[in-house]
């Protein structure tokens, strides 16, 4: 395998742990804990994993040296970092007993259904660790749910002698973890299963969770490319680029990379649906800032666009969700039919007021909407060309403006969609960190007999040595939610808090970046160094943990 | 101005110098030099500039302190190190005598016909140095070449007591600059013109120019995201990405990509025209090589196409220049009519070979080859979206070879366009080093009485200290070549030559890359770290340069 110069320096690099981690560990427990909402139900769902302490690690005089093998399995869409889960889990079974075995089952959970697996040696990880991609095991979309996934993996376990089984996921695949967990328990198996957060998107994150491992080396990634977009833009002073980024439907990406950049304009989606805008609120906002800056002789800037945003509109969020029902009751039928069939059978069905937004929608995006959706049955907002979509309605608003003699400019778009080029990126030394603890953490909760425990290390923007680790029960982050057409428990997403630190300082300063041209180029990820650059984490993360930061914004 | 925090970090950096550089220089003289073709032509265009010798700075005990005042001009787009060749001249004319002004005309050379400038002074540029982008001046496309501008030019170099002018261009800007050189010393106003090899493009190279400056960054650049991408394409393993690679006319970018990614197909424009493929046999290729992977279960791969293709398919490329030539001599005519008036107008008036190519094109892509060319008379290929063309001809085809029952497997493609996100990134240290160099090497050329030359630096695979920083006359590099329908005296293009080490160096490789999965990860460009990672230049300098690693390949 012939590798850059780059991967073969990085292989060296020994991740930092928490304090506590360092050596032996014990766990503190503490008090019993509640979903977040819909107790009753949740606690009937997962009689056997709900209400479980919190948990922390601390150090320990010595461990036992037990005696287990573990199997692994990446989940979903890549993060940088899961090389290093992988690799934190495998040193740390090692560590504890050199007999203990990992396995990691193949392109995701399906390798678990089907026993497609391969044994992790100590020379298969040594080229991937701390480098991005998930391509040491693969990863997959399958969704581990039905009683015969759960009983076809159980043979596999039972063969490998495995005893635990680690999952690298979002929130769906968190979710997917704990019912697996709570089976297991139920039919008194002894396996036990425990998740990881992970997601570039960011909105895997809560009371216990700080954030999820990849989004901090991708939002650097955007933010680095979005920096240099922007000085071409302050260069060639002729172009507004309509920058769209990846994060299904929260806006933290998008939200951070403002942050890090200062763009002239920025849509976040929960704010837009949370001031109820419509999509001609939503271009006339552009085309006022376009305006303005044209004013100045500026005819240039920079938009950044959530990939999620056409879902948040809430007339469009209203239709869309009416659409997955539909699509997820009719879905044999309608798949049989032609585009303009679709059209018509999706105006046949819709409720009078859907029907209304749909037939108003240009007719390219009303396609897109109709089409297929993900395994989670919601619409594959990445296929829609929102920052198309948008330059186009701003263009033909700032025709008529300068018909009514309201704006005098040229109006000349680039457009990007920045996505697959983060998501694998090799992790920053805070992903690398974070993610090798994370993975001695779920080591840790598995050798000290938990289930149905999410690892998490928390008060991440000290030092390394000071991060606090431990587990926490999956179903304390879960609540009932409707999803494909069904009422499910979930682990609740967390969108962009409209009142938190981020948010809140992002706004306090968009009007100055919309007028003035404030860009900020943050430049490539540093892995050697000053500190400043190679350890600072995400401005989301210190803007939402730093209490001394959050008064003065 | 709020700056990340590597902007502050490599503020600080102190760009390295050849040693002939560092103190006091004088010129050691070589021959007088011919054009490289039409040299009887190129002599009479340039009486006096013609034929003067290349030129070599060694070092000296002492210099004089000559009073001068220089103005610099950005042309043209955007590429990583044009700051540095400013503070690499700012810094060698305040050396030479601290009341030495440098002047910088704004957005490009029509900042010097309408007298737009600014003083570049000490605080200014503090903020610039090893930056990306050209907002410290601006950049822009007007084109250098009436009587009229330099005349208009003349009465502010005059104002401004300037003795040179330094414009920091690509081929065609620096065929200008050797054009207006040639005009001020028939005119004997005394006034003298340097020009600087600036280009991503990585075109502007020949016996005397190693590289272009910035082409070393921006495929680094564009390395890292491809190889991103790699990484994703080879954890999903379920998509086909299609990646279009800036680079107007020739294919360099993307053969260095390729070089340092080595992906399952890149196509060179250069080959596909010296073997007078169609566009047809492009396709074949593509899908051969996708059933090829399919049949081992890989439904999944990396193309890397160069920007430039379609200009490069013989026929098609026949049919863009009558066309370009058409729309030269009929542009105000034709630009009046509606798109389908202006298909009836071209294929009314093409040669009859070249409209049965026309007609027989996709018409999305007929019509994107009728757009509007840009100020030196071309196509705007980067509005050619060969990326989807590309995909889209090799799905029908596949789904064809799947009717034959020759293909089994899953075709699904994702596109992406790799360009701004390179021109205006943090040169790397190379870039940083290279056109600090150059800027160094300008003013010494400037103090030497010298005007028609560019600044050149040789031997970049050695250790800086190592280089050798010279000059070579403009004319030297020319040859006449027809531009927007006119025979005029031009520096020739380098394109990727098919004998060259580079290329043979892909071609061996190339059906290993197809086949396996061969991917390199290159990672981010890095400032400070181990040497073999922040020095290292472009495998296309290193295999071009090193006889030694050439007879091995």
């Amino acid at each position: 395998m012939e590798t850059s110069a780059l991967q073969k320096e990085r292989a060296k690099y020994q991740p930092k742990l928490p304090k506590a981690l360092q050596g032996a560990v014990k766990i503190k427990e503490g008090k019993p804990t509640q979903s977040v909402d819909d107790y009753e139900e949740i606690k009937k769902l997962f009689p056997n994993t709900y209400g479980m302490p919190l948990v922390e690690f601390v150090p320990a005089d010595s461990q036992d040296s037990l005696s287990i093998n573990v199997g692994v399995i990446l989940s979903g869409g890549q993060a940088p970092g899961g090389h290093n889960v992988i690799s934190g889990l495998f040193d740390e079974l090692k560590k504890i007993n050199p007999n203990n075995r990992l396995y990691g089952f193949l392109m995701g959970p399906g390798g678990l259904v089907d026993h497609n697996y391969i044994e992790i040696t100590s020379d298969l990880i040594h080229n991937y660790r701390n480098t991005g991609g998930f391509d040491l095991i693969g990863s997959g979309r399958t969704k581990l749910e039905s009683i015969d996934q759960f009983e076809k993996g159980l043979e596999i376990i039972r063969q490998l002698d495995i005893k635990a089984i680690v999952i690298i996921g979002g929130d769906d695949s968190n979710t997917n973890a704990c019912v697996l967990a709570e089976y297991y328990a139920a039919k008194k198996y002894g396996i036990q299963v425990i998740g990881c957060p992970k997601t570039i998107d960011g909105d895997l994150k809560n009371e216990q969770i700080e954030t999820s491992f990849g989004f901090d080396t991708a939002t650097k990634i955007y933010s680095e490319l979005i920096g240099n977009i922007a000085r071409d833009c302050n260069s060639a002073r002729k172009y507004w680029h309509f920058i769209k980024l990846m994060g299904r439907s929260a806006s933290h990406i998008t939200l951070e990379c403002a942050l890090q950049t200062q763009p002239n304009i920025c849509l976040i989606s929960e704010e837009i649906e949370a001031k109820d805008r419509t999509l001609n609120d939503i271009v006339e906002y552009i085309a006022r800032v376009v305006a303005l800056r044209a004013k100045d002789g500026k005819n240039y800037g920079l938009v950044l666009i959530p990939e999620g945003l056409i879902e948040f509109i809430p007339a469009v969020g209203r239709l869309i969700k009416e659409l997955n029902d539909l699509l997820a009751n009719h879905g044999e039928e309608y798949m049989g039919l032609d585009h303009k069939a679709q059209r018509a059978y999706i105006i046949e069905h819709l409720s009078p007021a859907n029907k209304e937004t749909f037939v108003t929608l240009p007719v390219g995006v009303a396609h897109q909407l109709s089409l297929e959706r993900d395994p989670h049955g919601n619409v594959q907002v990445s296929l829609i060309e929102t920052d198309k979509l948008l330059s186009d309605m701003v263009s033909a608003k700032l025709e008529q403006w300068a018909k009514d003699g309201k704006y005098v400019g040229k109006f000349a778009v680039l457009h990007h969609f920045l996505g697959y080029e983060g998501r694998c990126a090799v992790p920053s030394n805070f992903d690398a960190n974070y993610c090798y603890s994370l993975g001695t953490s779920a080591a840790q909760l598995i050798v000290n007999g938990k289930t149905g425990y999410m690892a998490i290390v928390k008060n991440t923007i000290a030092p390394t040595e000071e991060w606090i680790a431990g587990g926490v029960p999956i179903t304390m982050m879960m609540n009932i939610e409707k999803r494909n057409g069904v009422m499910k428990p979930v682990i609740r997403k967390a969108l962009v808090d409209l009142e938190g630190a981020p948010f809140k300082s992002f706004a306090s300063k968009r009007e100055l970046w919309a007028k003035e041209t404030s860009y900020i180029y943050p430049g490539p990820i540093q892995y050697w160094g000053p500190s400043e650059i190679c350890d600072r984490t995400t401005r989301t993360l210190v803007l939402e943990q730093n209490k001394e930061l959050q008064s003065n914004c």
